[in-house]
């Protein structure tokens, strides 16, 4: 049997363990017989097909080592969507590019966006009668893919957000003057990643007083009186919420403050302002100090606080699949599956690709408490286990040592 | 002869390690047959003329270990000018609450304010011929107090912002498309916590490429001339900038923008969004994708990232100062002072909190290069000790053990 090359590629948003998983991906596959190369795509398959390309089997020990904990995508990203119709030219023109570089098994490590992707080139690949494995890696701060218990990258970013409100609302709570602080959390469509700042709280009435997802109509009289309602008992009041806040008709709570309706290349809505459209609000309204803080792309990258369960487990994702592709499946999604029982154990199990894409899975009803102002030990039970331990990422020189393509591209 | 009791202060901004220099004030203290009880001013002298303390010496060993790596002020702060006039009513008012409260000792921890605050204390003490002792402890993420080599905070602040930059500045790099991002960094009139973000550059041509201080006065054309060349290079540009950038006549570059010119009790101008404003310009004039970033408070309560060499200088600062207190030292500071040679090693010494007091140690012109947009190796070997060592901090169920005075409080 002729040996046959790999090729991964990292797509969407990044976040603080995608490399963990290509990690996974690159040792998963490393000393296996029917293997040569692995190079990965630069830039995604909107790269591959500009001909950008690595190669990741020349990385040392060394360098793999550091990779697993450097955040955000070391082989760059994209957003770039197939076509839906199978038999657009961009199908036959990536296949006749991975026979030429003899590309038995194709990987792509992303969210729902990057699963269509794998969804698209299988159903293609089977069409076309190819040998070709493809594989889809999970990953995503969003949490909101369906059948795996959680997604690599958010138990990281969950961690950052539940320590970063800690340490926000310590230092807010210094002066003795009322003030209210406003914590803009990533979050489109699902609230997953604002939930986790309830992990914050250590007693009953500790910070975040108030918590809303954007799977709770958001009524902007309701969070006035919520907010003052706080202010009686506490004259430092924290609220978490998420970007993508809506009224009952659907309308975000930043489009209030006039946004232009901009949306990205997926036809999202582009999302800016809500908490500082919100501090506004709360200013104007009550007459108090407000805060506005917006975590940013910081939440997602800020890997210093990684979770070691979520490094973990990223890297299990990719050499699970990697294992899995030697073994000839394709069409599939490593899925993290909780087992039973009060001890945390997830199992890897793969699931098919076409399954899981181009859908969400939202936060569920019954852990939204307080009239949509609160998060329940439902909550807090299933998400503890994904923020323990802390990154063992390597200081040099005071700061952590990163793998950068810039210095690492031969 | 008859034992005294300590009161200890906190304010002005919190740090990640002013709690570090409570600490050490306590410890210092704690054991000498001198010392009744240690109280703490909760909202510091604002509280304290309110009639908010709290007693320190009642901390378990437990507790007092957990505090020394929180973040923020255990004893709350306040923003409290004390009268220039000694003939104010206030001083013998609080020289009175001293005296029946059998205090000995009166410690201050905090900035170039909260040095003022015991320079006018010390010299109404002398006038009123009292025997109680006057001690600053400094602590300042700004690093503007003049006579001491750097203030506790500022490594780890620095620490933040060099650690923060690389993760943002990778992050922001994963897509093919030119963007320039902004981060904004605190500093009003001193850019020694913008001039931080060099040490996240590992390489030349490696973000961040363009740094703006407030020492220089800033261009706006230059400044996109200079965005507009960075991008011939690469198609990921970082720009860090200081709040308090001001053009040659002194105009905030916030103030263009039209800031409501807001000041605080202090007096100084109240800054909000020179980053902000520079993304718009930067989009509008070049029409390049441009992300926006402020670190805001994090980048001084993130203790998560504090430097273990700052958590322990701070300590030293306090329990040093508690030492020459019991001495019968009054009036004085802490100041450190860096050793002459390879090797970095600090002393610390007692200087007239009189001298530091009002002042302002700008960071030196002659690391400031190429023509204002970039930071000389001077600078980098001064900060590099600094932002050693990752903090000791303890992970409970995975979130950082920190003690709030919300559960301590008796």
């Amino acid at each position: 049997m002729s040996k046959k090359n790999v090729i991964v590629g990292q797509s969407g948003g990044p976040t603080s363990v995608i490399n963990s998983s290509l990690y996974g991906v690159v040792t998963g596959f490393l000393g296996s017989e029917k293997i040569d190369k692995i190079y990965g795509m630069v830039n995604g398959i909107e790269g591959f097909l500009a001909g950008k390309t690595t190669v990741l089997s020349d990385l040392s020990k060394d360098e793999l080592e550091i990779l697993q904990t450097t955040p955000a995508s070391y082989l760059k990203s994209c957003r770039f969507k197939l076509p839906e119709d199978l038999n657009d030219p961009v199908y036959p023109t990536l296949l006749k590019k991975f026979e030429e570089m003899n590309i038995g098994y194709f990987f792509y490590i992303g969210g729902n966006d990057s699963m269509d992707t794998v969804s698209k080139l299988s159903r293609y690949g089977e069409k076309a009668g190819t040998d070709i494995i493809f594989m889809g890696v999970p990953k995503t701060i969003d949490n909101d893919l369906i059948v795996t218990d959680h997604t690599p990258g958010y138990g990281s970013a969950a961690k950052y957000v539940a320590t970063t409100v800690r340490e926000c609302a310590l230092d807010a709570g210094v002066y003795a003057a009322p003030c209210v602080t406003v914590v803009e959390i990533m979050g489109r469509h699902a609230g997953w990643l604002t939930a986790a700042s309830v992990l914050a709280r250590k007693f009953e009435g500790d910070a975040p007083h108030l918590i809303y997802l954007p799977e709770t109509a958001f009524d902007m009289d309701q969070c006035l009186a919520d907010v003052k309602k706080c202010l009686e008992k506490t004259s430092n009041v924290v609220v978490c919420i998420s970007e993508g806040i809506a009224d009952k008709d659907g309308k975000f709570i930043c489009e209030y403050a006039g946004a232009d309706g901009a949306v990205d290349s997926f036809g999202h809505k582009k999302l800016t302002g809500s908490g500082k459209y919100l501090s506004e609000v709360i200013n104007e309204k009550l007459g108090v100090k407000v805060r506005s803080l917006e975590f940013g792309i910081i939440q997602r990258c800020g890997a210093s606080l990684a979770s070691a369960t979520d490094i973990e487990e990223a890297a299990m994702a990719g050499s699970v699949a990697a294992k899995a592709a030697l073994e000839g499946k394709t069409g599939m999604m490593v899925a993290f599956i909780r087992e039973p029982g009060e001890e945390y154990k997830i199992t890897y199990q793969l699931t098919d690709v076409n399954e899981v894409c181009n859908k969400e899975k939202p936060f569920p009803a019954e852990w939204i408490t307080d009239n949509g102002t609160n998060i329940g030990e439902g909550y807090v039970k299933y998400a503890l286990p994904l923020i323990q331990g802390a990154s063992p990422v390597k200081l040099v020189n005071g700061l952590p040592a990163f793998l950068d393509l810039a210095t690492t591209l031969k």
